[in-house]
């Protein structure tokens, strides 16, 4: 096993998921220093304010100086900008990995610009809620939750191994796989199920106008659910779309087809074709999600 | 004030809604005797044994016999057959309502069936889980969710007040309006999202195939809440499909058109567009689901 205590970790980002880093490596004692930039300082103030590390600095190559973990959680469409900064800045030898939602984006950001004596181990810790900042974190957030990591080709698999300890220690359960496997997979049980809440939500607002009818107050909790993903940080989100281009394009188009067999179904009045839909389709999912989660084993990465 | 106390009250179908109703009306003290009919044996006889009624049957005439108000709960497709069971089986004077989720559909089948001499009100309290059947039941599941009343041109006042201090007593809110009305509200904020919620969970499963991974098992909590409604009843749904027809493909059609639109701003990278859309689709959410609900004043029926 390893001592998965690092000397100093910095994170730079410190909104949601950021700080929920920094309470669950304070709670577990997993680093002797916690350093933390981010580049407002109203956040950087409620950081401060809130505890969350050791030293503060609106600097991200301020925080990465000596430390042996640098964890980025920032909106992925800076991350490019995000290595550059720190590049010049980094121990020899420290583990550099991110967070963020769209893998093969991030990694052609951020590979061309670190050293070759770091090693980038591209991370994404599967947890979240659709509050943002600071104050939004909690040191359970990644409990039970997958955190897959997405190694390069010659990614040092000690390395490797003491990252994924890191998670574990945080209370993730660990994965790897390809970068453009992730993509695809996040597409599908997240980024299109934000991208359909927020556009029904327009579309629901429409009507109203339409209508002169206060439409979305006569919605039961069931659309409250269905659309708590439109409450979600429109940057965060808007990189996200932007970065995962082409594998939420792909799975838009076979969710768009799928939903016009169910709608020419419907038009059709295909009684029995629409009841062994519904069936199927109940039958997998609770299967997947109540019958128990999580029934992927773990792994070797 | 009304007395809203009922001499008996006959509940047709005693599933998620007539078993909640069941509860509250014994919690409530709303009537002097409840008769209950299901077709289905094994579920009469679970209301027996949760002792929800006062006498059990599986002929729908028989409850209704002598019964004030007659309260129809059943999958929307077969409304019509369940008035023709009882036309000729209503005590004079009666109140028969339904709880369909689709109201131009349950007029057009049961309106014609039914004698002149009993108040049909056509309502649809917008309450439920995915849970279905009687023990999904529970007496609060109407506490403070609009029961919105469709009444036809010749309702009769005090008849319509009468079931509305029903509603309130079982502790709904009350609201009125015309059923086209009400049918393209509940298109949009609960048919497409359930038509939603199990599309996409074929998407997803389809994934699984071609990529060779348990997709879903990756997912978040928020794909958990997102596709809570595909667990729903499939005979329910299928019918409220079948039977919303019109107003669920003008209501899809629109949809679609506003996900093209924000397809389309991914596939040009329109950054600036994306950015305002997510940004005014979370806020129109914030407004009406975080700052309180329910902004709707109730309106005299």
């Amino acid at each position: 096993m390893f001592n998965v205590k690092f000397d100093k970790i910095a994170l730079i980002g410190i909104g949601l998921i950021g700080s929920s880093l920094a309470r669950v490596i304070r709670k577990n004692n997993l680093a002797y220093h916690i350093s933390i930039a981010t580049h407002s300082l109203r956040t950087l103030n409620d950081a401060r304010e809130l505890n969350l590390g050791d030293t503060y600095t609106t600097i991200n190559s301020e925080a990465t100086e000596d430390a042996d973990l640098v964890v980025i959680s920032v909106p992925i469409g800076v991350s490019g900008a995000v290595a550059r900064d720190i590049a010049s800045h980094l121990k020899h030898g420290a583990i550099v990995t991110d967070v963020g939602s769209a893998k093969v984006s991030v990694i052609s950001q951020m590979q061309s610009e670190l050293p070759k004596s770091v090693h980038f181990i591209p991370g994404h810790p599967i947890a979240g809620t659709e509050h943002s900042g600071p104050r939004a974190g909690f040191s359970d957030l990644f409990f039970n939750r997958w955190c897959i990591l997405t190694p390069l080709p010659n990614t040092d698999q000690t390395m490797l191994e003491r990252l994924s300890a890191f998670w574990i220690a945080c209370g993730a359960k660990i994965d790897c796989m390809d970068p453009e496997h992730h993509d695809l997979i996040l597409a599908i049980v997240s980024h299109v199920p934000h991208m359909i809440a927020y556009n029904i939500i327009r579309t629901a607002s429409d009507l109203e106008k339409v209508i002169h009818s206060d439409v979305m107050s006569y919605s039961a909790s069931g659309f409250q659910d269905f659309t708590r993903l439109a409450a979600s940080d429109p940057t965060i989100w808007r990189d996200i779309f932007l970065h995962n281009r082409d594998a939420i394009l792909e799975m838009l188009g076979r969710f768009s087809e799928d939903l016009a067999v169910l709608q020419r179904a419907i038009r059709w009045r295909d009684e029995e074709m629409l009841f062994d839909f519904l069936t199927r389709t109940r039958t997998i999912r609770r299967n997947r999600f109540e019958a128990g989660n999580a029934s992927v084993s773990v792994q070797d990465c």
